[in-house]
């Protein structure tokens, strides 16, 4: 029985890993669907959703029937419950990967006004965060968990200096004002990403 | 022992119903604050979200020991883990709450440069959400429940037509892009309490 619970801890160990992995995925393919400006690719993240959102009820679902059937105790318990609430985090940050790709959906059509430097370097350091986090969770390994909510500071900083940037943007030429609100909106998307690594670690 | 587990989880109950009160008094505050700019105000509702966090964890401390030491089986360990997510997302609706007195202290020395008439109307829908959301999950009211979602949308076209609004100011006069920004943000944060809402009445 015990052997058992631990194989069926470790399969939702993994399950969790692969839906962080398919979360950062919709992630990067939105912002690239953004830099890029390609509809088809956000449409597919939009729809990509759909598979997360699955997945998360498997997993709410089996780890509800690991408390209902091993009744574990202490420390299994305590890792039951984060993986409920790692689950709900992963399934928000596909939400915001779903933002993001509407989005570029919204602006394919637009040339972008200034390269996207900062928004898909803000992206790797929200996904960098996320695989950071899932690490430490699997490896319950607390110095690592604690680097992913330093790093959250820095996209911080990042979002604000690009909230300044485009309000120079939109003050200097009004026509940009609707472009830049989306961007606004994808960075602080990312900076939600940031803030749920930062839930996962802690 | 069955006798008293039934009056744990009342007591688990009553203690969310508190925080959701809360939770909803923070987001009221906030909105005053940014209505009538009042600085102290928007300070007090910042500082008060500690309360929330210390109730967010004794919430998740009680259900996690109810979980290990009563052993609850199919619609008692439903009703658990349904109570640890409602709690989580308080949590965040108490977040938002501050994130909009951030914007109303950062707003309270400039004048509104119009009456802030949707904004309060969204709060009282996404308030009222709350509100039934949480007497949905007390009495088990999957009417009410859904009742919350459908009005989700409204929050989601006042959302979208503020925007547009805004859009507008902010091309008429650039001097008002910083404080239509600061709006815009506030708008989400409420956008975002209605989610939540509907997320605790699913």
């Amino acid at each position: 029985m015990k052997e058992h619970f631990s194989e069926r801890l470790e399969t939702l160990r993994r399950q969790l890993i692969t839906m962080g992995a398919q979360a950062e995925t919709q992630i990067a393919s939105a912002i690239e669907a953004l830099v890029t400006g390609d509809a088809v690719k956000a449409r597919a993240v939009i729809d990509g959703d759909k598979a997360i959102d699955q997945l998360e009820i498997r997993i709410d679902e089996d780890a509800i029937d690991l408390l209902a059937t091993q009744q574990p105790v202490a420390g299994d318990l305590r890792l039951l419950v984060s993986a409920l609430k790692i689950n709900a985090d992963l399934e928000r940050i596909g939400d915001h990967a779903v933002n993001i790709a509407e989005a570029a959906e919204r602006m394919s059509k637009t040339r972008p006004f200034k390269p996207w430097v900062d928004i898909p370097y803000m992206a790797e350091i929200a996904r960098g965060m996320l695989q950071d986090s899932l690490d430490a969770f699997v490896r319950r390994d607390a110095k690592l968990a604690l680097a992913v909510c330093k790093r959250d500071d820095l996209l911080d900083e990042k979002n604000k200096s690009l909230i300044r940037e485009l309000l120079t943007y939109m003050a200097e030429n009004p026509a940009l004002i609707s472009a830049c609100i989306e961007i606004l909106g994808v960075s602080k998307n990312l900076e939600r990403v940031g803030d749920l690594a930062t839930n996962i670690s802690e």
